[in-house]
C-alpha cells in the first residue's frame, strides 16, 4: 500500500502548518510511523506527553511535537495538534491522487441514471432508474443503487453495499462493504394474531462527510425520513433503526444500536455494544458507555452507563460496591443476629 | 416513492372494513399521514387516545378512528384496529402493483434450476442447479442462491443476500440485504489441541411469511434443520445459529442472537441486543427484554430480565435499589459500629 | 445433500483410528446420525457417558464408543474421542471431493493476477490487480478480491465477501458470506469540532486454519496489521478492530466483539455478546463469558465475566445476591429502626 515519495521538511512544515525548529529544512523524509517503528528517514509524533520516553528514543528522522514540548535532539516541527498532524501526514504520503475510472461496460445503468464528472464505476455495479451520481463519485463491484437514489459528489461506496431506492446520499460521505442502506425498517401492526407488515415508504438521508462501517444497517423510515446529520461516524455493524434523527458529528462505535424513532443531539458518542431505546431524545454531548442503554430521555453533556441507563459517575460508585454484595448480605444477617440477641436481653 | 393515487372516502370506507360517518362519500382522498404531518386532501389516523390533541388539530381531511371515539370536525372512518387500517391505507397508496420482469440474461442460471410463473430475476443473480424459484418470486442484483434451495411463491430476495445450497424458503417471505441463510454453524470438536470443523450437513427451513432483516446471518444444521417457523420476523444484525428451532409469530429486535439448539415457542418477543444462551426452551409468550439474556430454561408468559435472566419484575425492583448500593454498604458499616458500641456496654 | 455411500466397519475402524469389538467387519454402513436420530443401516456415537440411555435405545446398526464404556447389544468401535470420530465420520460420508471448476468466463481478473493450479473461480467474481490465488481456492459469485491480495492454497471465500486490498490470507481458511476484511479501522482526530478521517494505511493478515463467520468484519490496521493467528475461529457477525492481534487456536462465538489495539492469547473464548474493549491483553485460555466485556488485561487462565469484568466465580456470587437487593434494603432499613429504638433506651 505504501507509496515511494519523498518530501523535505519544509514541504512537510508548510503542510502540518508547523515550524520546524531543528534540522535542515531540505532534508529529505520518506514516510510517517509511530515513534516506536519509525525508522531511518522517516518523520514520526508525540500525541501526548506519556511518550516523552519513546520520543527520546526513536530512530525517527524527524519529530512533530506540541508548541510546548522542548525536545532538540532531532528535527522537529512544532504544531498545535501533533496527532491532527499525523493525519495529515498519512494522507501525504499515502493517499493515492483520484483518477477517474468511467463507466465500466459491466456495469448495469437503469433509464435516466445520470452521472456526474469523472466517476468511477466498477464492474458489476447496478444503477437503478432514475439513481443520480455526483462527481467523482466511486461505486465498487456489487455495490446496489436503488431507483431513483442519490450519492452526492466525491463519495465512495465500497463493494457489496446495498443502497435501497429513493435514498440521499451526501458528498465525501464513505460507506463501507457490506453496508445496507435503506432497508425496510421493522414495523408491524398485530391484528388477529398475525403481524402484518407496515409498509415502510419512508427514505434515508446521509448527510455530507458521514462515514459508515462496513455490514452496518440504516432502516429507511416507515413514512419521512432516517436521517444521519453531516459529519457523524458510524461504525461496523451498528443498527440505526426507522424514523432515527442522528445529530452532526456523532461517533458511534461498533455494534452499538438505536432503536426506531431515537434522536440523537450532535456530537454524541456511543461506545461498542451501546444502545438507545426507541423513542428517545440523547442530547448534545452525551456519552453512552459500553454495552449500557440509554432507556429514557439524557440531557446534554451526561454520561451515561448500565442498563437501565444512570449517570456513569453513580454506576461505577454502584459497580464497585457490585463484586461485594455477598459480604454485605452476610454482614446484614450478621447484624440481625446480633440485634436479635440484644433484644432479648 | 409516492404513487400520484386519489381513492373516495367510500373506496378507502370498504377497502378498511370501516364505517364512514362524516363527510361525504365521494370526497377524493390522494394519501396517508401521521396526525401531525397530514395536509388537506389526506387521511390520517387515531392509534391512541394519548393523540386525541392531536386528531383535533390535524389538518388532515379525513380520519380513521377507533369505534369508541366520538368525532365530528372532519370526515371519519370508524375501525377495530385504526393502526391496522393505517397499515392496510399505506399498501393502498403506496403498493406497486407486482409486473414480472422475467429472468434477466445477467442472470447466472443452474442446470436443473426451475422457474414458477411470472418470476422477477434481476441481472447478476446467481442461482445454482437444481435450484426451484417460485412464481412470482422478485430476486434482487447479487443475490446467491445455492444448489438446491427452494424459493416459495411471492417471495423477494433483496441485493446481496446469499441462501447457500439445500436451504426451503416459504412463500410471501422477504428476505433484506446482506442477509445470510445456510451459513456453517459454529461447531467444532477439540482434538489434540486443534478445532476440527464439523461438517455442517443439515439446512435452514424458513416457512411461509417470515421475513428476515438486512445482515441477520441464519446458521444451517449440525445435522437436521435450523426453523423460522411461520409468520415470525426478524429484524437486522440477528444470530440465528445451527439447529435452533424458532416458534410462530415471533418478533425480534435488531442485534438479538439465539445459540445453538436452543427453542422458542411461538409469540415470543426477543427485544434489542437480547439473547438466548444455547439448549435452552424458551415458552410462547415470552418477552426477553433489551440487552438481557434467557440463560435457562422459560415457561411460558414470563417477562424475563438480566443476564442471568430472572423475572422481569424481579429485575426492576433490583435495578431500583442497584444505583443505591454505594448508599446501603455505608449504613451497613455504620450499623456494624453502632451495633458494637452498644454491645460494649 | 446426503451422498449415497456405503462403508465397511473396518473401513470406519480404519478411518476413525478404532477397534471394532462386535459384529461383521465386513457389515455395510450407509451414514451417520445421533443416537436418537439414527436408522438401521447407520451408525451413531456417544459422546458423553449422559447419554448411555439413548445408546441403549439407538436403532443404530452401530456405534463409536469410548475406550472406557462396555456395551454388546450392537456392533461397536472403540475411539479415545467419540466426538472427534463422529466430526470424522461426518467427512467420510459427507465430504464432496474437490473438482476444479476453473476461472468463470464471467469472473473480472485484474492485471497481473495471479491463480495456483486447480482454483474454482465462479462467475461474478472480482479479482483485483496483482491478487494472487493459491492452489484449489474456491472462490464464489459476487466475492471481491482487493488489489494486491493474497488467497492462500485450499481456501474458500464465500459469496458476497469482501477481502479489501493488501491482505494476506492463509492456507485453509474459510470465510462465510458477508463477511468484510480489511474494511478501514474506525479511526478519526477531532480537530476544530470536525471528525478528521486517519487514512487506514495497515492490512490484515489471518493466518492458516481460520474460519471466519457470516458478515463478520475485520478491520485493517491503521499502521501495521490487524492479525488473526493460526486456528483460530470466529463466528457470525463479530467486529475485529483496527490493529487487534487475535492469539492461535481462539474460539470466538456470535456477535462478540473486540476494540481497537487489543491483544489476546492462544485458546481464548468469547462467549456471544461479549466484547473486550480498546487497549488490553487478553492472556491465554481466558473465557470470557456471554454479554460480558473483558475492561482491564486479563491474566492467563482466568475465566471473567460482568461489565467492567470481574472473576467470573466472584461475579456469580454477587448475581445470587442482587435479585434480593430489595429485600437487603429493606432489612438495613428495619435495622436501623431497631437499632434506633434500642439506642433511646
Amino acid at each position: 500500500m505504501k507509496q515511494n515519495r519523498e518530501m523535505t521538511l519544509d514541504e512537510i512544515a508548510t503542510r502540518i502548518s508547523g515550524e520546524l525548529i531543528n534540522g535542515r529544512g531540505d532534508a529529505l523524509i520518506s514516510g510517517v510511523s509511530g515513534l516506536k517503528e519509525a525508522k531511518a528517514g522517516e518523520i514520526s509524533f508525540l500525541a501526548h506527553r506519556r511518550y516523552l520516553k519513546d520520543l527520546e528514543a526513536t530512530s525517527a528522522s524527524a519529530v512533530v511535537i506540541p508548541n510546548d514540548v522542548a525536545f532538540d535532539r532531532l528535527p522537529a516541527i512544532r504544531v498545535v495538534n501533533p496527532y491532527f498532524a499525523f493525519s495529515q501526514l498519512l494522507h501525504l504520503f499515502h493517499d493515492i491522487p483520484y483518477t477517474a475510472g468511467g463507466i465500466d461496460e459491466n456495469a448495469i445503468v437503469g433509464s435516466n441514471a445520470s452521472f456526474g464528472q469523472d466517476v468511477s464505476i466498477y464492474p458489476y455495479v447496478y444503477i437503478g432508474n432514475n439513481a443520480c451520481i455526483g462527481d467523482r463519485v466511486t461505486i465498487y463491484p456489487f455495490a446496489f443503487i436503488g431507483n431513483g437514489s442519490i450519492i452526492g459528489s466525491n463519495s465512495v461506496i465500497h463493494s457489496n453495499v446495498t443502497v435501497r431506492e429513493g435514498c440521499r446520499i451526501g458528498e465525501r460521505v464513505i460507506i463501507h462493504s457490506g453496508a445496507v442502506i435503506g432497508s425496510d425498517g421493522f414495523g408491524y401492526v398485530t391484528h388477529q394474531g398475525m403481524h402484518h407488515k407496515i409498509p415502510q415508504v419512508g427514505g434515508v438521508i446521509i448527510e455530507d462527510d458521514v462515514e459508515i462501517g462496513a455490514n452496518t444497517t440504516i432502516d429507511r423510515g416507515t413514512m419521512g425520513n432516517t436521517i444521519i446529520s453531516r459529519g457523524t461516524k458510524i461504525d461496523n455493524l451498528i443498527q440505526v433503526a426507522h424514523n432515527v434523527f442522528v445529530g452532526e458529528h456523532c461517533l458511534f462505535a461498533a455494534q452499538s444500536g438505536i432503536a426506531g424513532s431515537s434522536k440523537t443531539g450532535n456530537y454524541v458518542i456511543m461506545a461498542g455494544q451501546s444502545g438507545v431505546v426507541d423513542h428517545v431524545n440523547v442530547g448534545n454531548n452525551v456519552i453512552i458507555t459500553a454495552q449500557s442503554a440509554a432507556t429514557k430521555d439524557i440531557r446534554d453533556g451526561e454520561t451515561v452507563s448500565g442498563m437501565p441507563s444512570m449517570p456513569h459517575r453513580n454506576w461505577l460508585k454502584a459497580m464497585a460496591v457490585f463484586e461485594d454484595l455477598p459480604g454485605i448480605k452476610k454482614k446484614v444477617a450478621e447484624l440481625e443476629r446480633r440485634m436479635a440477641e440484644i433484644e432479648d436481653k
